[in-house]
């Protein structure tokens, strides 16, 4: 079959190769791979500068890049009977982590990381590892679910967020864009804040309830405590990092949730203690989540009839264009790769 | 009837005061002051370095000070059925935060910041802000445990700790002594960390599992980790500040909760975001908990018989001893005052 | 000033009486009452079939009766800063209950069971047992909600209801066409079951997803595993009583909770425990809930701008048809009336 | 190998049968069994009334009985690194609820029932589906651990019984000595119930601190809220049945929780709703839990080293008198089988 591998930790090692097909084993399935999507980590991957260099969560090379995929089931393993051949799926990229909850166990071993990932033909993979697909998506909306979407669902979650909440969502990625529309369908307020009026725009025409351009105001802790009647939001879905991690502290309420998912802007950020204590803050870590999480996002997708939000669809021969654009990370919602393998 | 008031935000404007007799109204009880308490707030408090200058929680001079209180119930105001004459109770220094959740609202009115505090001869209070005291204890006891016992209590809760798991408690403050006590109470295995040999001698006699010097050896948290097979702790009590927050997070185990309720040692701390997403941690700001709360705390008191260890009990007439004491924070648990009103 | 008072336990005892306004007291507000609601427990209580006959929770007769109420504040006790004169509260009948978990203390003191309901032109009240009402509402609206949308709302908080599940309501009374509401903001589906197609009908326009007309069709739970994939509910709202528990049991699927409230058909029901073990059922017992519940059912009302259901609204003269309809349960939604009282 | 082998549903036809040895596959390890223990279901399934005839949890005949065993690690298939040859494991009868919230299809297929029971030599099991044994135990203690232990543990998980609760257990079989054991390890009051003096006698040897002769005096629920100061319990764990559920709700305090685990009295029970609604009480159904719940119990076993009691323990040669004494269900704690198989 086709995969794609990464030799070491530079972009310009990633080539094509030919492996054996694989087969299911006890317990597994065998998928078609059709999309993908990426995620900021996949770029982090693919130049080296992902997480620890060791350790059980650490990259290891040479690799089949890309933790998020979509794909058919084409054969059933033995002892599966929760799928049928013919099934469309999400894989999720946490391999042991079927429920429950976390531990160092359950969330290093990745697709896309330490385990292959999801630029490949066939993929044989454990059957609760995967999620059956919401009927209304096509295969590369399906392909952003895993990260993203888990990620979103589960800050809705730790948080307990229902309608008359308040949720904030920095900036227009992908778990920002599943974040506000996940929270539209539990019946919150969404603030979004971005330095685009154009992404804004977008945003408000998923439901965002608030928009701020924090280019134009620096200050979006003061305005999302305005637009709360000075309460401040019942949570803050933090994926930027140490530049805004201040912001984020100050514009939660007392007794709300910040939940800390990303470091764009860096990983080593000043924290005020007393706003932790003075408002009973909680600060939340969170590393993806469980196949059973996924799979509680996707009912709530299916539900409701979510679309994710697809700035680009590449073609597979456009990859490197693909990551070129996560680096800069100027898009809205997900970015996603058509698995059209050359004829060969 | 007698009453100690400070002025202004220096120690040495308390001076002593007559007042009205106070008479309970609907819903209150009178009592008669026994013994106090003192936190390290109350030392802010006298000295001016308490919290925002401004805002519903802020101090209000003149003010009678302290915030934790012993008292014996000497009348019933109309409507109070759920105490007697007689009864001695432990009064909540949150006069507006009977149970239920955290808010603003519920956090800001307290008894020796900015409502009058427990250095008075009578008080009127509500019956929802007191709790009948466990009757294994004495008065300088009972006035031990609101904010100490309510804080260690909240941690437990929070971490939802029981019999297999780790606490790490820094130091051997009132709060760390309690969270002690009530985490051996809950079966878990308790870590002390001190300076002083002697110390951790004393909090090995409380039941202590494992005991650290980090004069000795100041990286605590290494030692955490080993002592827990590699996987860290699954609750830190951080009642100490900006010197040891990377280090508590450094302790934690995947999952576990770093439980944040003091300051000591200054409030604007480094964090690494990283750590806290990678092992998917909890940072959970305290600040004291509802008359439940503590209600709660002194069940598990009662049942287990704990006794509060009290470092030192002054007489009224050392107060100003027991205040610089606190500012030292070289006790062993907790600092008593009796009240013992001169003849008049 | 005027009030109704029941002067035992038969409806043709209720008559006007003249007393003296009162005042509040610290921590009360005064309140003008405008509306009030009835629910089944006024008329059990107006005809002596309420509940036990001793005991902290019994009545008390003579009784100013009916539970739930509306008012407008038209004075402020001592100690007050919550709330302001002008401001529309719904007055929630658990006097003691402010926050926090269910205790036998908190839930047995209860306007128009042993404590002043709400038929009287003034009432001082506790201002920590009103909510404050959500803008788009009128007065007959605002007296719908302390007992029946507070039950709702702690059914679906208890089931932790989201995106993608589904909620079966039996009937089309007051807390069912709540927690239809209230679960369609949560992004839930809703089943609605009726003997009458109309009332069905108008459930449907309120958003239910499914409808099931049990006089055609009694096995309505057969109908809900069906309609749910063979899984079944994952809450029943059990407000019927002894007829229905058995099916109830049965619609639920595995871990689902069955939420009871009410018992209009008996209270000796047949329960067959092996289901409750095999399928993981929860069955919760509810009786209203505290004043913080009430708030957060209101939070979200006032978020999506849900609309009470008002069968009909009374005037005070027509009192006792109000009774009447309540006792014979045919009602959609809740019944109110409006208190126009007379010149005097 | 050797096996038992029960070819239906009547205990003589359990014969002794040779099968192949088994491999591990891909995530599996391979074991030594080397004790089992019986609970009440294994003897219903060899004389053929457990549960339903039919749907994914019913039993299939011919089978290996005997839910519950411990095994020796003594060979690692492909994948597996958190065990190691020569790991002393308790074998889960759930061989596909590894962790997380129950469902139909984690809760159905179970070892001894419907998959192949622990009555044999070697066993290929899921590696996920074991749990290292705390290092204290034998083999037949460990043998004990998996139904029984879990079970206990789950109920006081679900009431969070801590420091101060009082839990009532029912009887002196393998799940009340086990809640004993854990509730008293968690800091809880326990009361156990029986008709023998001397069961109680030995219930109080392992902390019990109260006890009740049921014979002497059938009203327990009432002496259990005589022992609670009119308050009842926060706990009872329900495993008899019909003949005690009204009792078991009357003994429990407003907001109490009856776990409900087992019908050896039978399972048509009458429950008088007014009394779930009017104490809100929660009738939480349980069947096991998972390898995660089972795990959560051995580390509080292993870190309070609670020993497990057996009543007895039998040589496989006195296999059905093991059986016939679980039909008589007069022992107190377990019964294990040490499995010393036939030299052949």
């Amino acid at each position: 079959m086709h995969a794609l591998q990464l030799d070491g930790p530079r972009l310009d090692t990633l080539r094509p190769v030919r492996l054996d097909d694989p087969a299911p084993g006890h317990g597994e399935i065998l998928l078609r791979m059709r999309a993908v999507s990426l995620n900021y980590l996949d770029h982090a991957v693919a130049i080296g500068s992902y997480g620890s260099s060791s350790g059980p969560g650490a990259v290891t090379y040479p690799l089949i890049p890309v933790a998020d995929g979509a794909g058919e089931v084409v054969a059933l393993g033995a002892g599966v009977d929760s799928l049928a051949v013919g099934d469309r799926v999400a894989v999720h990229p946490k391999v042991s982590w079927p429920s429950g909850r976390a531990s160092a166990a359950k969330a290093a071993p990745m697709r896309g990381v330490n385990r292959p990932g999801s630029l490949r033909e066939l993929a044989a993979v454990s059957a609760d590892s995967v999620v059956k697909a919401p009927a209304h998506l096509g295969w590369e909306q399906i392909a952003t679910l895993p990260i993203a979407a888990t990620t979103a669902w589960n800050g809705l979650v730790a948080a307990d967020i229902g309608p008359g909440h308040t949720v904030v969502v920095l900036g227009t990625g992908g778990v920002s864009i599943f974040a506000l529309q996940l929270a539209k369908a539990r019946g919150a307020r969404v603030i979004v804040t971005s330095s685009s009026d154009e992404k804004l725009a977008r945003a408000r025409a998923l439901g965002a309830d608030f928009v701020h351009n924090y280019r134009r105001d620096p200050a979006w802790d003061v305005a999302v405590r305005e637009m709360t009647g000075g309460l401040g939001a019942n949570l803050v879905v933090e994926n930027a990092g140490a530049e805004t991690f201040s912001r984020s502290l100050s514009s939660a309420r007392h007794g709300g949730t910040v939940f800390v998912v990303g470091f764009l802007t860096g990983t080593a950020a000043q924290v005020d203690l007393l706003a932790i204590i003075g408002k009973a803050l909680r600060v939340v870590g969170n590393n993806t989540g469980s196949t059973q999480d996924l799979a509680d996002a996707c009912t709530a997708i299916a539900a409701q009839r979510i679309e994710p939000a697809i700035d680009r669809t590449f073609a597979l021969a456009d990859l490197r264009e693909a990551y070129g654009q996560m680096a800069r990370g100027a898009h809205f919602g997900k970015l996603a790769v058509t698995l059209d393998w050359p004829r060969s």
